[in-house]
């Protein structure tokens, strides 16, 4: 479904923006999965992650599905290129309860313009893992605008 | 649109639940008004919450629009009754580059079960807000399940 | 995934319901595939559903895709419930061109409030399929509700 | 919000794109308000439109919405484009019984490649309105393609 990336530097300009996302490492997010139209990010169940019950935070599993659909994206985009959200929708079906989270973002239609992804959210706990939530997301591949520009 | 709240204890009890999110702590983020139906929570644009631009994550946003849109609908559900995000749907309009981003959730239809709220994002730069997000969001009212229970 | 249906009435429920809904005989559109948690809906198309480029028109793929999701959620409810959509989210990818169009929905998550199904819909043209449509979709069982009660 | 057009057209160019959808005429759907950034479509609640308990089919309001948004946004574009409707997500709140269902499309974000409308559905009925949906719509500006191109 997903072709060879067009940019030969794919997984390197990757995890070269992923590691300059401050709010990444603010909830102690990591790369797991990287691969062409394929990234999974993964997070352990702390305190600083939680919400009022002790699961993971539905906003927090919205933001590593968003990354990890946002990646995928733009894993496939060409160089000289930066990705934005466009829109996303999640639902989260299950509570977020496991010992680690992850989420798995795969390009579903990589367009020139557009590029739709879906994300599936699962809670790990005991080795068993639940589908907690899933996202479908659109992208825009923004040309000409290097992705490590700064505000 | 809205009515009274049904639970006398409304404020408390969403200034408690806020209070005990790790996850809202994690990002800095801070109710800024609570009304029956309305709820506003902001954040610093800090390097904490920022994407590889220097923009407030776009998962950020959604965190404090969720939460937003959560606690406004919370205020109008029954007492010994927590709630649950069903979906979200969220579009990003424009960068969050301000100083401060605002999330403000109001309930747009109030059901027993079922509450449906949306939440606009305003990115405030020197005075000037833009509208940057929006958000449509189902709640699940879980009657008979005390918001403080743990996992 | 799916479990047995907790309704022996299942399949028959599910056709009589089609029949009734005007709005599907109005635009052509036939059950092709009914099972626990799975239908299929197909249309032709035919001027009547088309917009102004001569595709079906997004509204028609919507509205097939809803009917499909619909239904493969309310194959799984119980005996003396209906079904109502609480909201879907679509995104269109490629255009509806073919001769025929099938939307295939498909029950991701079956709660006893709450169902969410997924609705992958295709454009059929001389024998291939392209994924022009996905759906996701959140569905309400409305317990004591007869679904042949009319407004 | 909304600015001048920039088609000096773009009021014949809605009108006549909406009459050849053979989709709006297939369930009765007429234009009732048309303005920059702002078009209204209506249609009576006859059996041909309605879902199995006589209310008008979701799918159908879903129709109308998509219309109604798609059409706010294209009376914005610049001449020698068409638009074409990347995603919607639809909540349906309350059930359309009234005699007459109005969708409100309006531009939220007029941008030039990507348009985000809002749409708001309201069912008539004895000169009341309620509020029985609402849409929020990602419009794409297709540049140099005319909208009375045929497949």
């Amino acid at each position: 479904m997903v072709n060879a990336p067009a940019d030969p530097n794919w997984e390197a300009k990757v995890r070269n923006s992923f590691a300059r996302q401050g709010a990444m490492a603010t909830i102690g997010a990591r790369l797991s999965h990287v691969a062409p139209g394929e990234v999974d990010i993964e997070i352990d169940r702390t305190p600083a992650v939680q919400q009022q019950h002790g699961y993971v935070h539905g906003g927090v599993v919205g933001m590593i599905a968003d990354s990890a659909g946002g990646y995928a994206g733009f894993s496939m985009m060409p160089a000289g290129s930066t990705v934005l959200t466009v829109e996303y929708k999640m639902n989260l079906m299950n509570p977020a309860d496991g010992a680690r989270i992850v989420a798995r973002g795969r390009v579903v239609k990589p367009g020139r313009t557009l590029v739709v992804c879906q994300v599936d959210v699962y809670s790990i706990k005991e080795g068993s893992e639940r589908h907690c939530a899933l996202m479908t997301q659109t992208l825009l591949t923004v040309a000409g605008k290097s992705d490590d520009l700064q505000v």
